[in-house]
C-alpha cells in the first residue's frame, strides 16, 4: 500500500486487491448527485406528469445500466453482482434536480462505486437531453450518502 | 421536440435525434471536474513524483477509455468516431484536485458529453482509490469549459 | 462465398466482408417486431398514460441502446455510426403490442441488423418486465419492413 | 408494483428488484426461436456437412456470447454469473431452422432472459448471413419453451 | 512526446493522439500468431474436415469479434470503424498452428492493433479449448506482418 | 467432447460446459508475455524512474481491464467475478520486457484465461505505445506459469 492508498502495492503500482479472504455480507450504498441550472430548464425537465415524456426514465435507466458497468468504468474495482439498484429523481428548488442512486450486493466488497456511477451517469443523461437549451448547467456534490456492511464500518454523510 | 427537450419527440418518447443532414466539421469540447477531500488526502493522491506511483495514471486512463463508452452509457447519444482524448489533473488548493478533460472529432455532432464522462469518470476513479482513507469526499463542479464546432456555436463558460 | 452466403469465403470460412470499395449512402431501415400475449397482460403493459409508469420508455431506451451495440452481438456485421435510432411500441389487437425500430446512417453498409436488434430487444425487454404475471407470451413476426440506400436496392415488404 | 409489472415501483418507476433475500438455487431455462424463409435459402444455410462452413457455428457462438451480455440488453436484469450455455440449430421443415438455447445458473434468480436473448441473437445471425439472398425472412416464435428452479415453481410450455 | 513514445505528452501522460489533421485514406494491417503444443493436442484441434466440430470457427469468430473491440482493450487506440477483418488458421509443422489475421479500414489512423488483437485472441481461444488436455501450449510470434497507408509509410516483415 | 476438446459437444458444437456440480474452490493462476525489441525501444519505454511517465501504467492498467472483460473476449469462457487482480512488468535482459499477471477466484472454474487475457494485452498495449518506434517487435511466449485450485490439479511449469 503506498500512503494508504489501498490500490496501489508498496511500489505504487496499481492492482485490484485480494478479496478472497473477506467474508460474503450484505452490503448497501446509496450515493446522490445534483444537477443545477436555469429554473425554465429544471422546470422542463421535470415537467407535468403528462408532459415531461421520457426525460426522467431515461435518466433512471441510464444510472441502473451504469451502475452494472462499473467495473469497466472503475479500472481497480471488483466485478460484484448487484442484487438492487435504484435510482429516484425529485426537484431540488427552482434550480437543481436530486438524483438518488441506490445499490446492494451480498459479497466480498462493498457497492459505493456502483450506487456513484449510477447518480452521475443518471445526471449527465438529463445534462446531454437539456443542453441544448441550457449548455451551462452543472452537475455537482456528487457523494456518497451512507453505507452498511462489511468490516470497515457503516457510513452516514454527517 | 418536447417543451425544448430534443431528445425527445412530440409524444415525448425518447429517440435518437437525426443528424445525417448536419455538415461534418472539427468539434472540440472541454469539461471539468473538481473532487474535493481532506488536505492529507489530497496529498496523499498527488504524493511526491516517486511515491505517487499509478494514481494519477489510472485516473487518467480511465477517464479517456471511459470517452470512448460515452455512446454505451448516455442513452441517447451517438456513436462519435474520437480524434482526441485528453485528460489533466492537477491540485486544486489543499482540499482539492481539479480534471480538465478534452475531446474531439470530426463529425456531425459534439463532443460534449465524451468530455464530461471523461472528466467524471476520472474523478470516481480517484474517489475509488482513496475512499478507504476518506469516504466523505465530494466530486463536484462537473460541467462544460468550452466547445467549439457545429451550428449552435461556440460556448465558453462565463 | 459458400453458396451465396455473403459472409463466408469459398473455403466456408467467417469473415466480415470489404466494404472499402462501396459508396458512402444516406441509408435508411425499419424493421418491427410483436410481442403476443393475454389481453390483461396487454392491457397492463399499456395501461392508462398515468398508471403505466416507465414501462414503455425501459423497452424504448433498451431497444436504442442494443441497436447501438448490433456490431457486437452480429459477429460479422460491421461497426456503423448510426445518426438516427426511434423505436414506437402501440398496442396491436388486444392480445399484441407492435414495436417498430427504425435506424439510419450514411456509411457504406446497410443498417438492417440495426433495426432488427433494436426492435427484438424492446420486445424482449417488454417481456422481461411482464413475465411474473404471464411466461407464455410469444415474441414473433421480427422482420424488415423496408431498407432504402445501398446498391443491392431498396426493399419494402410484400 | 404498479399492477403486476415486478420491475416497476408503486410510482411507476424502473429499478432492479431486490433479490438479495432469495436463496440460491439452480436455475435453468429452455428458449426457442425459429427463422422462416424461402426452402432455397434454408437449405443454404443449412448445407451438407462440408458445404455448410462455419454459418451454424457463427450463429451458435454469436448466441452463446449473447446470453453472457443479457444484463447489458435488458436493462432490469441482474448480473448472472452463467453455468452452462448451449445453442442448438436444427432444420425444422423445408423452410424453417429451429434454435434452441439453454442456459443455467445457481443463483438469486432465474435465466429465462438468458436463454431468449441466446435464441433470438443466434436467429438474428442466420439472418445476417442470409439477408443477402432472402431479406424477406422472418424471425418467430421467441418464446420460453421451460424453466426449472427458484419459487416461482417450474413452468413448461403447453 | 516523451523519449519517442507517441502516445505520452511531455510530461509523460498517456492520451490519445490528435489524428483530425491527418488525411482519410485507405489501411490494411496483416498479423500473425502462431500455438505450439504437443502434436497430439495441434491434431485434435486441427481434426479431420468432420471431426473437427466448431473448434476453428470458434476461434476465428473470436478474433474478429476482438478486433471490433480494440479500442475497448488498447487504452490509447483510437476507435475505427473496420471495413474487413478476417482470420486464417492453418497447421504449421506437426506441434504448432499458424494464425493470420487481417484488418483494413478507410481512416486516419493504422489497423496494426486491431490485426494484432483478432490473432492473439483467436490463439488464445484454441489455448482455452484445448487447455484440459495440453496446458503447457505457447502462444508466441505475435508480430505485425505488413501494413500499408498512411504516411508513417509501408512496412513488410523481413 | 469431441476429440478431447471439452467446450465441443459429441456433434462438435461449440457450447459453455456446465460446471454447476464443481464445488467453489480458491483458485489462482499466474501466466506471462514476453514483448522483444531493439534495446532502445526497451530502454525507451522502461526509461529512468522519473522520465517513464505512464508508460507501464498503461499497460498495467489495461491489463487488468482486459481480465475483467475475459469472458466477452473467449467466447466460451464462463463469467467469474476475480477477487485479485495484478501485473508487474519488468526488463529482462536488453531486448525484452516480461509481464507476469495473477489472477485469483473463488469459484467453479479456473482463471487461467483471465490471467493470459491480462498478459497479452498489457503486452500488446506496450506495443501500442511504441510502435512508432519499432514496428518490428514481437509478443512471444504468452503461457501459463502456474495454477491451483479445482480438480484439475495444480500445474506449475517445468
Amino acid at each position: 500500500m503506498a500512503d494508504g492508498l489501498t490500490h496501489l502495492n508498496a511500489r505504487g503500482e496499481a492492482h485490484i486487491v485480494d478479496i478472497a479472504g473477506k467474508p460474503a455480507t450484505r452490503r448497501r450504498a446509496v450515493a446522490q448527485a445534483r444537477i443545477v441550472g436555469q429554473p425554465q430548464t429544471i422546470a422542463t425537465i421535470m415537467g407535468g406528469s403528462l408532459k415531461k415524456g421520457d426525460a426522467l426514465a431515461v435518466a433512471r435507466i441510464a444510472g441502473i445500466m451504469a451502475a452494472k458497468k462499473t467495473a469497466e468504468l472503475i479500472p481497480l474495482c471488483h466485478p460484484i453482482p448487484l442484487t438492487k439498484v435504484s435510482v429516484e429523481i425529485a426537484e431540488h428548488g427552482e434550480d437543481a434536480i436530486l438524483i438518488v442512486a441506490t445499490a446492494e450486493t451480498t459479497g466480498q466488497t462493498g457497492v459505493e462505486m456502483e450506487a456513484l456511477v449510477a447518480a452521475s451517469t443518471a445526471a449527465l443523461t438529463l445534462y446531454d437531453m437539456a443542453k441544448a437549451i441550457d449548455r451551462a448547467m452543472v452537475v455537482t456534490d456528487i457523494c456518497l450518502m451512507e453505507k452498511s456492511g462489511g468490516k470497515s464500518g457503516d457510513f452516514v454523510r454527517a
